[in-house]
């Protein structure tokens, strides 16, 4: 069985490890699963032939064998119930664990990305500027209730998960911004999770793009 | 085996459904489940008692003997896990079908929460009015690759699954924008959705909030 997932052919974070592709490399570097890769420019993304494989005309796909998968939560949740090492044996513990990847994706995510959203495809608008603010204060709202939970723990629930790897994968985007280093406890949560070895290996492997001009 | 959920004391949309409890009961009639409720006010939602529940304070929640999980998607998938009629038996469909929650919410909801976000959290400024049609822009080249992808088929992969409960859930969402009805394929899609029977107990079943004042 060949596992091979897309990415950018380059990536626009020029190595940053914020595309959705390292997400995968994690969880299949924790998993231990070897794979190949396929580089995928923004043209061949928009194509018929990768549409076919991800209707929304973005990277990571998943393929093995007759199977062909996308979105990286899908990716990752298959990737963890078919290896030992991202989801717990306990069936209440799973549950939970899963509770977390949707959490991260569908609860902190969504306020992340507008930030995203309003630099890349508002960045020019008059009122970009006067928003960032507001934007950041809806982020901050929800990183003081997921430190409150954290704790002093060291991950959401007991030991590590693919719950815990989505939201590292999702506060990881917004290092730049400086909001994280606001959060001691979400800062030391994110950085165990970038300490891991199977992290490590994901993000050395990212192709970094050339560089240009 | 007793499942209880929680739902707003008072639905903010006034019985329209679009509370994320409504995906949740939606999931337990289509699995034949009965459940209790607890409605939960405002108030409560951010006390220490529910927020050992939902670190979001948010709904629904969902407990059964020493289990508590929280995120619809999470729930719904629970579910689906543990009882017929959401997921396929066939192990490469119930992956597909599982993409299909994963695209519902993190690639197709959060253009839509964007629409609802500047309507109630930035309702009052002066850019709102000019940002709306960039929004409805950005959620129209999502509904377009979703509706390229459905086609002319009934779901979104063979037999109805958690996956079209997830995406219709997210669709309806838009109905009073109009925006839904400028995609006839992805209209008919959500109506039938409604159409079947779990979805109109669902519905039935909300709470709706007494009139005020």
């Amino acid at each position: 069985m060949t596992i091979t997932i897309t990415c950018f052919e380059r990536s626009p974070d020029g190595g940053k490890g914020l595309a959705r592709d390292t997400r995968v490399r994690w969880a299949l570097e924790e998993a231990g699963q070897p794979y190949e890769l396929r580089p995928v420019s923004f043209g061949a993304m928009k194509e018929s032939a990768h549409l076919g494989l991800h209707p929304f005309g973005q990277i990571p796909t998943y393929e093995e064998d007759d199977l062909a998968l996308f979105e990286s939560g899908a990716i990752i949740f298959h990737i963890a119930e078919h290896h030992a090492g991202l989801l717990p044996n306990d069936p209440n513990a799973r549950a939970r664990a899963i509770t977390w990847m949707f959490a991260a994706i569908n609860t902190v995510e969504p306020t992340i990305l507008e930030l995203q959203t309003a630099k890349f495809a508002e960045g020019d608008k008059p009122w970009t500027k006067e928003r960032l603010p507001l934007i950041k204060d809806r982020i901050r709202y929800r990183l003081n209730q997921l430190s409150a939970r954290l704790g002093d723990a060291d991950w959401l629930d007991g030991a590590f998960s693919a719950g815990d790897l989505m939201m590292v994968s999702v506060l990881l985007r917004l290092r730049l911004s400086g909001i994280l280093d606001e959060f001691p406890k979400l800062a030391a949560y994110v950085a165990r999770g970038e300490a891991r070895p199977a992290y490590k290996r994901a993000f050395a492997s990212q192709v970094v793009a050339p560089p240009t001009g």
